[in-house]
This record gives C-alpha cells, structure tokens and sequence, in this order.
C-alpha cells in the first residue's frame, strides 16, 4: 500500500549549496538531476533562484541564482520525468526574477521564509502563481516561532494564496517527533487546500525519523537529500526515504550509485553529517552557526576550545538572547 | 516531567568490543566507566563474560570475559554510582564463570540469546539470579523471529526467571516505529513482572529515534553508547539519549567530554556509523556480516563492487535464504 498523493522532492543541489556557495559543476548538476529522474524522485532542487543584489557572483556560484539557460544546460538531454523547483528566499529575492512560465523551465518556485517576512513571502509565492508556476511556502526556523504569529501567517496562507504546499522547516534539527505531531495537526486546521510539507535537519539524527512520523500524520511534501548532503548535520537522506515508501515507481539504484560516483567525493572538500558540536547546537535548539565555525575550524588544523566549554558558551549565548 | 523507573544504559566496552575483539586498554575502560559514572548513567556494561572455550585468549581482549581482578582494575578509586553489568551469550557462555555474587563487584548480568536458544539463556539467567545478581535477557534479531516462537518464549520468561527486564534487541536496525509499538505492546502482554529494555542499532538512522519510540509507550531499560559507537552503524547514541530525557540527575558534560578524549581517537583504528553498504543491509533486515567485509576491504584499499552490485547480490541472498 502507498499513498499517490506523496510527492519526493530531491534538494541536494539547493540545500547542500549551503556548503559550498552553490559552487557545483555542471557535472554535479547533471549527474544529480538525472540520478534523481531515473528514480523516480517527483520533485528536483536545481539550486536558488536569489537575488544578485545580495549575492556577488563574484562569490557564488551559478546555483545561486539559476539562471534560464544554466538549467537548460543542466537538463539538456535527460529525459524530464520530474518537476524542476527552484527556491527563492523571501527576504533575499526579487520578483523580477521570475520570468513568465511559458519562458522557463522550471515547474515550481519554493520560497523560503521566517515567519516574520511573511507578506514578503506571499508576495513572492503569487508572484510565481501569477506567472503561471506552482508554488510552495516553506516556513523556516518553525521551533523558534511563537505560536500566534504562526497561527496568523498560516491563516494569511491559506487565505491570499494559492501555492501547492505549505513546509514545517526544522531549521535547527531541534524537533522530536511529538513537536512534529504537533505542528502538522496546526496546519491541517488551517490549510484545508494546501498540501503540508516537511524538510527536516539531522543534528539530532533525527531528520529521517521525523519525516517518516510526518508521513504518518499525512504529510505528503517529502524533502531530503542524497546521502543527507547539506548544511552542518545535514537532512532527511533520500535514500532511506525512498527505502521507507512503497511505490514501486521508486527505483534506488541511480539513486545510491550517484552517491557513490558524486557525493562520496564532495566530502573530501565538504563535512557534513552528525557531530558533537551540531548536536549541542540541535539540543540548545539554536542556529547552527556557531557549530559550523567550530568543526571548520578545527578541520583546517585550528585551535578550538573543549566541547564542554563549546557547550558552556552555547548555553551562556542561549540565556542572554 | 521524569519517569524514575528509567535506567540508562551504556553499553560501549561491550558492544564497541564486537569491533576490535574487546582488546581495549584499561585506561579506554576507565575512563569511559569513571565518565558514565560522573554523568548518572545507572548502569556501565564492562564487557563480555564469555566462555574461553569459545574464544581464545590469544586472539580475544580482556573485555570479552571480564575476569574478576580486571574488572576491580577498571572501577578501582572511581566512585560507584552505578550498577556494573556485563552480558553472557547463551550459546557461548559458561554458567561456571560467574561467582557467587559475594566474591564480585558485578551488579547484572545481561544475558543475549537468539529465541531458538531460550532455554539455554533461561538457565544462564537463572544461574545468575541464583547466586544472587540482578539478570536480563536480550532477545536479538527480533526481526528475524518467528511470532509464534518469540510468544513462547515470552511465556517462558515470565513463568521461569525472575529477571529485572527483558530486552527488545533490534540487532539489524531493521525496525521502523511502527514495529518497535508492535512488539512493546507484546512483550508487556506476557510480561505482567518484569520491565521492558530497548537496544537499537542505527543502519538506519533510527538507533535513537526507536528508543524514544519505546521510551513514549514505558519501555525503562535503555541502551546507548558514546557517540553511538558499535558494530557497523552502530548504537542509538548515549549522549542524545541523556539529551532527550528529563532527569536532571544526568550530566552531559562528563559524556562529552569523554566522547572527545576517547572515543574519537577509536576512529583512527574503527569506523562505525552509518553509510550505504550498512543502510542496504539494515533495509534488507539482514546481519551487517557482508556489508562489514565491504567496508572493510574499502578501508583496506581493496578492490569492492559498487554500491548498486553489492545491493543486488545481498538481494539475490535474500532470495535463496
């Protein structure tokens, strides 16, 4: 038995642009994208589509914006079985970079918010509707929240828009699975016609196990990543998901050979996954910034203090803010 | 809010030795057991007391039979504050080994069995109960076991011993949520006397998830080990575990701490912890007996299949088995 109505969405591209300024090669890309299609994966990530005036590219790389002829050349060739997304930020992208559906590849358009730049985020989010693309609302950083702004914006969402899926985003890995529980029954009573989603982060190991309880509480918007590739201790690793569900469309072949012949290699430049340091960050349910720093710098051979003291100053941070 | 029937468990030295043959050295074993002893874990599990008709000295470390004055050795002039554990296979122990309980400082003695040898392990537990120690008995491969069989031996185990707690050990990390309801629900139908225990291992990323799955429907003997170390994937990690449960007799600090001094260092010489060749065997629900090998010879700089070989020649034993 499965559930149709379970969409897959591979971010790996996007997501693990976190690490690494969206510096991939087109090879990456095209490699990525074309495991993912084969598997069946509904929804693929290509990267952000942001705004140059708050990211050089100079200093970023082409995954970062997503232009039009860089997903073409990213997709040239391969058989299109899944729909393109790209993410914009709402507090960090501009409408205009959206062009008219009938001049895009592209599908869906995510944008990515904090709670507090809501109207910015409806306003991006209609802006893709407008234009003819689908379009998701992914609210970020969901266990810092307070629970009336939250309640509002999700009234605002069900009402002023008319996007596909409305994402729990645990930013910070702090979520168990009763927080999950919790937070999807919130959103079914206020979106009657919006899908939920969830993307989870694994600073507690529990992004995997999060998803699958979202799962069960009929979620059907299924973020993850190839071999949780992303930011600090990762995400939801897609391969595990697709093991988790049943449709037989899945396939995990192309799936864990791309993870061998693409991502194993990304981690002789990049670390991602579980440590002490994420997890202290994931515990104090707090950005994991702090923690980033710290495994950066002891991986390039730098003085770094104790995990007891890393753990006493995060604790020190967390009572002064 | 806390449950104070709740014991902690950590189970390094015991199940870490399945990787290095118990060959620790005693400053390894103390400092973990003057750690675990600082931080309130309630219970420290020193090893093996296996029979040496079974494994040779020559080839095995003093952890795997834990003889009286090395066990005195590892806990002398560190204050007690836990009980001391260590376990006996029922295939491959001797009830000879254990002394009078007069003439030890062990406290439990934790005895693991496949069902198929119930009664042995019955009868090993009972010798323990007999000369005057607390007992367990862990159920391994609980994926594996027929129901039919595992009711009996349940039946058993409530009629025949008085152990403290009986053990769900998912020793293939094959369990999703879903299963671990399911059997807790059954082991507390036939267990009206004893408690329930929980040992997960994290092929799937869902060592620590599963254990607060079974924390939330009163399971309150719980395994874990520092930084999750053990076999393969290893263990649900202990350091999340005290994270996630609310007594504030536990301290953290003692655990990361030594996580840093100590265990680190092990990866020089072992790896454990999720990748793919252990994630296909634990979706698979099978021993992680070929995924070890291929890590192994990898890590060797042997030659190894690719990840997508290797998945289908253990689906192609899974077939014939």
């Amino acid at each position: 038995m499965f559930r149709p109505q379970i969409k897959v969405v591979d971010c790996t591209i996007r997501d693990g642009g976190l690490m690494n300024k969206s510096k991939f090669t087109l090879e990456t890309v095209r490699n990525i994208y074309s495991a993912c299609s084969r598997s069946g994966v509904d929804i693929i990530e290509l990267g952000y589509k942001n705004s140059k005036e708050h990211f050089s590219p100079d200093h970023y790389g082409d995954w970062r914006f997503c232009e039009e002829d860089m997903l073409r050349k990213a997709t040239d060739g391969i058989e299109k079985t899944a729909k393109i997304a790209v993410m914009q930020d709402a507090h960090k992208a501009s409408a205009d970079d959206i062009l008219p559906k009938s001049e895009s590849i592209i599908d869906i358009v995510r944008v990515a918010t904090y709670v507090k730049d809501i109207d910015k985020a409806i306003a991006l989010a209609n802006n893709a509707t407008n234009k003819g693309y689908e379009a998701t609302i992914n609210i970020m950083a969901i266990s810092h929240v307070l629970e009336r702004d939250l309640d509002e914006a999700l009234q605002q969402i069900e009402s002023e828009t008319s996007i596909i899926a409305c994402y729990i985003v645990d930013s910070f890995g702090a979520l168990y699975s009763e927080d999950i529980d919790y937070l999807v029954h919130k959103f079914q009573r206020y979106l009657k016609t919006k899908e939920i989603g969830i993307h989870c982060h694994n600073s507690m190991q529990l992004a995997y196990a999060n998803t699958i309880e979202a799962i069960i509480k009929n979620v059907n918007y299924l973020d993850g990543t190839l071999y949780g590739f992303g930011r600090a201790a990762g995400n939801c690793p897609l391969e595990l998901l697709l093991a988790f569900l049943k449709n037989p469309k899945f396939d995990i072949n192309p799936i864990i050979e791309v993870i061998e012949s693409t991502i194993l290699p990304l981690r002789k430049e990049m670390e991602w996954g579980y440590n002490i340091p994420y997890m202290i960050a994931g515990m104090l349910n707090t950005h994991p910034l702090d923690a980033l720093k710290y495994v950066d710098t002891q991986r390039e051979g730098g003085a770094v203090e104790g995990y007891v003291k890393f753990f006493e100053h995060m604790r020190a941070e967390e009572v002064s803010t």
